[in-house]
């Protein structure tokens, strides 16, 4: 993969504490070529171990957050290999965003469609402008969401996500929001300033923390309950145990702000 | 099981694609008699195999859509194998619903109670008339609503679902909708047009990519998010390599309806 | 454990078939100490095997329904074991509501953090105080809220109970009912009598059909959905073979009240 393409195709910025990948293939609706995917999979990797950044920001240029795979490029697939090397290496992109050791927020206007739509779906967080639009379209290509009901039905309800995927209509944001898909609807002038501000809060946090429990919490759920609480009992004992923790409390205790440590 | 029975306890109707199945016990309010069952899954199984159905409705007659189980037949029931065969049967029909290859849509008009909630539960849509009514109210006759619990907990969040359980209360179609129970609320003089027009919508979509769909959406719930991306993926593979899926992707780049083939 | 520092931190009242136990630490926001944590599942574990209670609530005095763990408690503790121990005893409680054999009502004023939201969202039901808010702010000091987050996230979408999480922000009561965290909003005036109605209500169907249907409830959400069917048909056949199953029909079909009897 060419660094030059990826460079273009996804901007990245970071600004403290705040890294914000910016889909840039405006053009194509930022279809997530294999290029696109593969730079923001490279991207994420970076930031794992990149003690300057907190926080993750998912963004888009132009007037659609993405419209999914690139039709153009899959139809020029040839043979089952090409098709399960492209299927497979964007779940694994989808999967790295969900196993990042930081919060990812996506900052989503437009419509965000397919895989796109699947993106939203797997970061821990959305913002929305209340123009964007969401929709699992594929049915209407013979092409099933299948990959983006993964991330879609752990986000939304039965019956809400298979009339997504059956009749492939959009849903607005407000929608989104009722749906479970997206946090915050705010005003799209407001989009970056709102979507900053929440990850500006999320930054404050001890890393170590927010890492600790980001990974129990998509653990656990995979757990019956009972499995749940001794996985979690476990996972509190190991948070008490670093100094940020200790931190915390007595700084709470004695009203004053913490300083955190643990990364 | 005499066909005749049957025949008179479930309409049957083919149009357009769109088969609809109509409970039509009215004076029992579709009480789901073990005849009534045998005949929904004897009507479902015929579907499975018919080609020129693409979307089931399942509809009632009269003024409820079904009060659930037949009171006055389970009361006479002696022994615990008659209970058995009887909620065995009850929810191989249920899950019947599920595995269907075709998408299942619930039109309900009235009360849906106990297993006529469950019904509801098991389709893959429902609309709902503004006055329909929803229970799982066999808490109040002292024998749980256990087997509709499956169904209900699999749209329902769980403190909702307790709530509709341990007291038996009505839920209004609103309230349903707000629930994950329902899609759609519509008028009810509109109930019949509005679900048509749903079913219409779906029936265009490619056969063979909703039963792929249908199928893959029920099983990915039930994996973890790891497995469950391995088994997409795969999916999104064999859907790839279908006629459907490239006829309809070479239609939307070419900008000209797709002509489908798969069954 | 002295008993007479659990009767104090613990009330216990018992009336009508309604028993209500409530934290009872008010000028420490009913922080759940060891010593309360023990209080609640030892008064849990008697309510148990007490045929004169049907329903239970947990309540709480002042102006708070409870803060979570006691930091002063957790920051004098030494050492891994001790963490250990207080993280499993704390989730053991949690986990004798959800396996409680009588249903579980949370009655919640004022604030519910971390351990707190924790143990409103593991009760069967909860009702609200209009001026009732919730929040998992361990985050805010270091100590992410794993344990509180596999209640949560069993009541609560993952983006929803993610934000909580991460941001450790307060969601008010209009917000958790919409979230799912809790069943009914009422004017704190009124919160006493509401949740006493509820109880009511419930305490007056079959406890032994109360008993099958919650434990089969929490069981059966743990299945795939055909084990989950193959389970619950034999809990109905079970339930059937219970006198209660067959008085409550009987009565129904009479047009009588019923006379439960089972246990």
């Amino acid at each position: 993969m060419p660094t030059a393409q990826n460079e273009e195709s996804l901007l990245r910025d970071n600004r403290d504490g705040i890294a914000t990948l910016t889909l840039n293939r405006p053009r194509q609706r930022n279809a997530l070529s294999g290029a696109l995917i593969a730079a923001i999979h490279d991207a994420l990797r970076d930031l794992e171990a990149d003690d300057s950044v907190r926080v993750v920001v998912i963004a888009a240029s132009g007037t659609a957050f993405s419209a999914g795979h690139d039709l153009a490029e899959v139809r020029a697939i040839e043979g089952v290999d090409g098709y399960r090397t492209l299927f497979r290496q964007c779940s694994d992109m989808m999967l790295a965003v969900l196993r990042h050791p930081k919060p990812v927020i996506a900052r989503v206007q437009g419509t965000a469609t397919a895989a796109g739509c699947q993106l939203v779906a797997s970061c821990d967080l959305a913002v929305a402008a209340a123009d964007a639009r969401f929709a699992t379209p594929g049915v209407n290509i013979g092409l099933f969401c299948s990959t983006p009901m993964v991330a879609l039905s752990r986000n939304v309800g039965r019956k809400q996500a298979m009339e997504m995927l059956l009749t492939g209509d959009m849903i607005d944001a407000a929608t989104a929001r009722d749906f479970g898909l997206v946090n915050r609807v705010v005003e799209a002038a407001r989009l970056e300033d709102e979507t900053l501000a929440l990850a500006r809060q999320i930054a404050e946090k001890s890393p170590l923390t927010l890492k600790i429990g980001k990974e129990a919490f998509y653990r656990q759920l995979e757990l019956g309950v009972s499995d749940a609480y001794d996985y979690a009992s476990e996972v509190m004992t190991r948070n008490m145990l670093a100094r940020d923790a200790g931190e915390g409390i007595s700084a709470f205790l004695e009203k004053r702000p913490p300083r955190w440590e643990g990364r």
